[in-house]
């Protein structure tokens, strides 16, 4: 008990439950210090979109954290509902995904996180796809994971709240990820499970899962949603303000480098080691020394030098080598013909394969329909184009 | 088109879906009019109990009308819920049963029903578990069945929309049983549906799934709930006011021939073929003809002649011979003991086998548990005690 936890609440919104003080039940703190072997700490993984950005990091690196203090880290690929899609045929977030989307979203998604996590040491990672046990699920086994629940308690789910309220409606089979993400906490026997602010009434409803077959209820540990580099809505990769785990060094740094000065102390929080107290005073160095470091985690110290020394010097562009779209020999034009025209792949045919095989992205961003294409050159202006791990060039008009 | 269908509307409360005029969608006349072939007629059995009286006997003969019309009934067995019990382990209604509870249930069942439904006639019946499809449902498909309805729609339902007014908890499993039986009628591909007017929810959500699955959706033929021979409050065991279908000529007899006058021109339409406008002018004569006609069904015509002759001349006790519970050792007395003394049994310990068997009943109600006892001997007095079909004693003090 006289062990130092500031690991664990560096940057936690939430630990659940909090006993009281007259309360004899445990605390995550007590039942980390008296565990007498790994606790098994779970975090799920959405396989319907692979590439990740600084925002989805803050949980693994938590769950890091986890390992570094000698417990076990459970990713949950989530390939069950992935590969069911949406029932309804409504979404198309939820479009079907084959068994091969599943297993290579899953494959880059671990590549993205592998700088993160510690892969090496035995036992500090286990890797599971939910369909292992969820595709097994009888019916009368599903009536009985729907039986511990009323409507009024799911219905008072933020979300489903607001959606009801308003009549929109609300499909049954929704009542079931809940249960879902709950019942992969019963199969793994989490003892933690980690996730974001909006992760609460999931993480609960594994608790009661937990209970329901007799095991020891699981702890909640949540974590902020990221704001993005715009300093105003959450990241996200639709509204353009995030920083791709896949992209260049130098793009992470001219990202990072922008960020504004309200957001840097959550930023060095959330997503650095570094001690609070001793970061750069003057703020336009507490920005470059973020940028430095964070480059620095993923790419090491020489790629860190590298693209702060290009954003000093080559200013805007960076390091990444420039390719004129003049070349292209027409518009509207395919990507697979931009890959081949610029050289990063051998010929078009080439770029169409590389495409295919998940291995072309377009500002981090995987691009993987071969008949992708162009209007304008206009539309790509100042847009990295990535073959593979190393090779970059930016575009330009 | 010029077919009589007076059998197909004798007595029926709703027919949906009833094609508006200007509509060119099928009616139920039209689509048996044009039958090809066969029709698939549905009737759904709940095997949790096995005893059933005239009420439940009311779609049963329905399903016979359209037997003789060349039709298939399919009764379906429910097992697979009655086997699963209820989850929540809060109903004593919902107790789990085993295999052979179910399997003894139903043929009890069957046994009821032989003097109403053509068992003989080959492809006129079709007898299915419904476990044979609803225990390989696995959690893809059940997703699927629960996306084709939203949680407004389910709580519209009667029953579930009180309850949720006046804030009783409804379990999300609940949501599952009125989809399960429109799977039902998915997977034998029903072309109508029996039931009584407390089912057009559940019918109609068969039909949904049935377009769901690309199947012509089935019509739903509803009848209405038998008022008890009390006149007032619908047939049910519990109410003591029914006629059990495995209840003696003359038991049947007596409590049908104090059938109240309001109430007559009822039964005879639903529990009778007898044409409604030649019955007997006397009121008294109505009720005498009832009794017998319906003894008649279920035991012949000589069993209905006796069992007239001994209401007359023997009053009350009818035809079945007494046995005093002064013989009875001592009380509390066991059931067993009794069908020992009684000489309904060999021994005691033949009436305890009796009892396991299913084969002992008192006023017409299984008795199943072996450890069975009275207080008093007037607790039983004036109660018929029945071996297997044919042995039955009335108990006096």
């Amino acid at each position: 008990m006289t062990q130092n936890f500031s690991w664990l609440h560096r940057g936690v919104a939430d630990i659940f439950p909090q006993p009281d003080n007259d309360s004899d039940a445990e605390s995550l703190e007590t039942r980390l210090a008296n565990a007498n072997s790994p606790l098994r700490v779970k975090l799920g993984i959405d396989p319907t979109g692979a590439d990740i950005h600084l925002g989805h990091s803050i949980p693994v690196r938590k769950l890091r954290a986890f390992q570094d203090a000698g417990h076990t880290a459970v990713l949950i690929i989530g390939d069950f509902t992935a590969r069911i899609g949406d029932p309804t045929g409504k979404s198309d977030v939820r479009r079907q995904l084959t068994e091969a989307d599943v297993a290579q979203n899953a494959q880059t998604y671990l590549d993205q996180v592998r700088p993160i996590l510690d892969f090496d040491t035995p036992g500090r990672l286990e890797v599971r796809y939910n369909s292992e046990w969820l595709s097994h699920l009888d019916l009368g086994k599903t009536l009985e994971l729907l039986s511990t629940m009323t409507v009024g308690q799911m219905l008072a789910k933020e979300g489903f709240a607001e959606r009801y309220k308003k009549e929109n409606p609300i499909f049954l089979h929704e009542f079931l990820y809940p249960l879902m993400q709950g019942f992969d906490s019963v199969a793994v026997e989490a003892d933690v499970e980690l996730g974001g602010t909006d992760q609460k009434f999931n993480i609960a409803v594994g608790r009661d899962l937990q209970r329901h077959f007799n095991l020891k209820p699981q702890f909640g540990l949540l974590l902020p949603i990221l704001i993005g580099t715009d300093g105003v809505q959450k990241m996200s990769k639709s509204l353009g303000n995030y920083v791709g785990l896949g992209e260049h060094p130098s793009q992470k740094y001219q990202k990072l480098q922008g960020v504004p000065d309200n957001l840097l102390s959550q930023y060095f929080e959330l997503l650095t080691d570094s001690p609070l107290d001793s970061l750069p005073e003057n703020p336009r160095d507490r920005q470059e020394f973020l940028a430095w470091e964070i480059v620095r985690q993923y790419h090491g110290e020489q790629s860190a030098n590298e693209a702060k020394e290009a954003a000093k010097s080559g200013g805007k562009e960076g390091a990444v080598p420039e390719f004129s779209l003049a070349v292209v020999p027409q518009f509207p034009a395919k990507l697979s013909v931009i890959l081949g025209s610029s050289g990063l792949c051998k010929s078009n045919a080439e770029g169409r394969r590389k495409i295919q095989e998940g291995g072309v992205r377009l500002d981090g961003v995987k691009i993987t329909d071969a008949d992708t294409s162009y209007q304008q050159p206009s539309e790509l202006h100042g847009r990295v184009l990535q073959v593979g791990k190393n090779k970059f060039i930016r575009l330009i008009v």
